[in-house]
């Protein structure tokens, strides 16, 4: 194994993320590093209202309309920070306080958007909660779940922790539905007009940590109820075409060159395609073995993140190390779920994916 | 003045932010941007848990406590977005909505932020309003301006669009005294122990766009009176130690080379000398031409944007067009207080302003 290995690259990273990012986009971006369009600067050290900038900045929005067909009526934004400042700035762009959204807490990040509509002061209304079957099972969400008054429902499209995913995204229109989409945008096609709000960090599939890319229905800009933190407020925001103040301009330079690398791939057909058989390959094996299991229902189990346990938990550490020395790297999983998890975003090459199934049928045989 | 500049470096960028990061960091930023310490991974890649970025962010800390004699009773923060942020959240974290704090307004920002607060329904007080004056000169703030029962004082060290700066920082103890140092923090020597809560955006003498440096004193993080968005929450923020969420990690690594380069000049006395040096050459070279003003009074101006005017306001495009000609980038001043504006930040070698002087001079002499 170490000899096929050798051959390849050096690290597979598996990181749930920040993750690995397309060797073709990270050669580009240390290519023009210090000189930008022989600007004789870097990306990073130009003005965000010079040209070179603006023209970045309008071929992202073009790129991630294009990839993601996203109707004429949604504006698109790039916000700093993560996803997290949006468990706030929802509840606060979109209802007044005496008002209410239902949540789908399908997992640790759901329940944070939850939690903090509530510790805000809105009401935050759980439609289903996985924690007691823990979160192995992602609902069917149907017009009869939503709950009376509801003003949205909030829902995380794949759960990075638990390795779980709505396969099909839940069929409701009677209120805006909001999705957390921060590990599974761009991983696989979406009617972009189901939703209202889409929001995504990019530290999976777009680019750096600290950037969150916000896909909006315009109607939600005029929602307001209260006064919100000006980076925050959606109207302000999207209004100001993510130039209200200077924006994290290098993460969003990187992120330009992640969509180019999706539509010269052919789009997300393409990748949808990729990502489904690189899952398959993976679930299959695991499915099958005698060390391994899957805590996650078949049909809820997530293509980006491959979250699998060991039947006995002492070999964990050996799993681990073993895995590290070959290159396998940041297969362990998070806290919050134990066991192991493998991320295998766009940008992990199916070859990663088959050297991680060399090394799992090696230490199973060594070790069944 | 072409040979003279030939020899030199392609491209002098003078913008106010995103602004040139010195030369050494970035070519080690290049250099690492594929393989950071012999991972296989950028750092760009790595998990924000993992013992790499771990190493940075201990080093950003230490090493930014070291420049700026942080004492041990304050608590250093990387936040994600700009200093607007932090408009929002100061007064959301210090006081009840019926407290006030006082602002002196000196430019824009001060502006900004005093209008933030009283957007999110706080108190606000001006206690010095330089706008009948075009924010020419700084005020000197003492005890006696402060307001009764003001709960803190609020600053904006430099302002970055009208080019003026407190050479001395007030002397205020009654109240704690916040500080917006987003283009000046580095670049001379502060007693830290005189503010209660300083921050700053990177773009100017830190690193990329899209991250806030924050410097709290510790008994500031006991005042919240309400609930505060999660990310802006400073008891959470700087609790976590940066890492409630995913940060923005490229952009903490970045700024940590930059506090590394720093240290390696000799820190901030060296640094600060420097400063002076330059900003005596430009400013000497300004008031004693005929076609140059400056309209910051003498005792106002800031070291590190240097605003002037032409007094025939019709050479300001052939100014433009001929210094971005000759390499000299990004010298138009800001919208809101027109004219011209050389920001000439820590990592703007003596030679750029030489170099700016020459043409200057040439500029003079053919248009007299």
């Amino acid at each position: 194994m170490k000899v096929i290995f050798a051959k390849m690259q050096k690290v597979y990273n598996f990181n749930a993320g920040p993750a690995m990012l397309p060797v073709e986009v990270m050669q580009k971006a240390q290519d023009e590093f210090l000189n930008y369009k022989n600007s004789g600067m870097s990306i990073m050290e130009v003005s965000h209202r010079g040209k070179h900038f603006e023209e970045v900045l309008n071929s992202a929005d073009k790129n991630l309309r294009n990839l993601l067909s996203i109707p004429e009526n949604y504006s698109v934004a790039f916000f700093p920070g993560g996803a997290t400042f949006q468990f706030s700035a929802v509840p606060m762009n979109l209802i007044a306080k005496e008002e209410h959204g239902d949540y789908s807490l399908t997992g640790v990040w759901s329940v944070k958007a939850f939690q903090e509509a509530k510790k805000l002061g809105y009401g935050a209304n759980c439609i289903f909660d996985g924690k007691e079957i823990q979160y192995s099972r992602i609902p069917k969400i149907t017009e009869e779940n939503i709950s009376k008054d509801s003003k949205y429902l909030f829902i995380t499209s794949n759960n990075t922790i638990y390795g779980s995913c709505y396969k099909k995204i839940p069929d409701v229109s009677s209120v805006p539905m909001i999705a957390d989409m921060t590990s599974d945008l761009l991983s696989r096609k979406i009617d972009v007009s189901k939703f209202a709000y889409i929001f995504a960090g990019a530290q999976k599939n777009i680019g750096p940590s600290g950037l969150t890319v916000g896909i909006i229905r315009n109607d939600l800009l005029e929602m307001k109820k209260g006064p919100v933190p000006v980076l925050l407020d959606f109207k302000q925001y999207f209004g100001s075409k993510s130039l209200y103040n200077t924006p994290p301009t290098f993460s969003i330079y990187i992120a330009n060159l992640v969509f180019e690398w999706c539509l010269q791939k052919g789009g997300l057909e393409v990748i949808e395609k990729e990502n489904d058989a690189k899952a398959e390959l993976l679930y299959t094996y695991l499915e099958n073995s005698n060390l391994y299991t899957l805590p996650i229902e078949k049909n809820s189990r997530s293509n980006m993140n491959v979250v699998f346990h060991l039947k006995d938990k002492s070999l964990e550490k050996k799993f681990i190390d073993e895995s590290e020395l070959l290159g396998l790297h940041g297969l362990a999983g998070h806290r919050d779920a134990g066991g192991m998890r493998a991320s295998i975003y766009n940008a992990m090459p199916i070859k990663g994916v088959e050297t991680l199934i060399e090394f799992l049928k090696t230490f199973e045989e060594k070790n069944a």
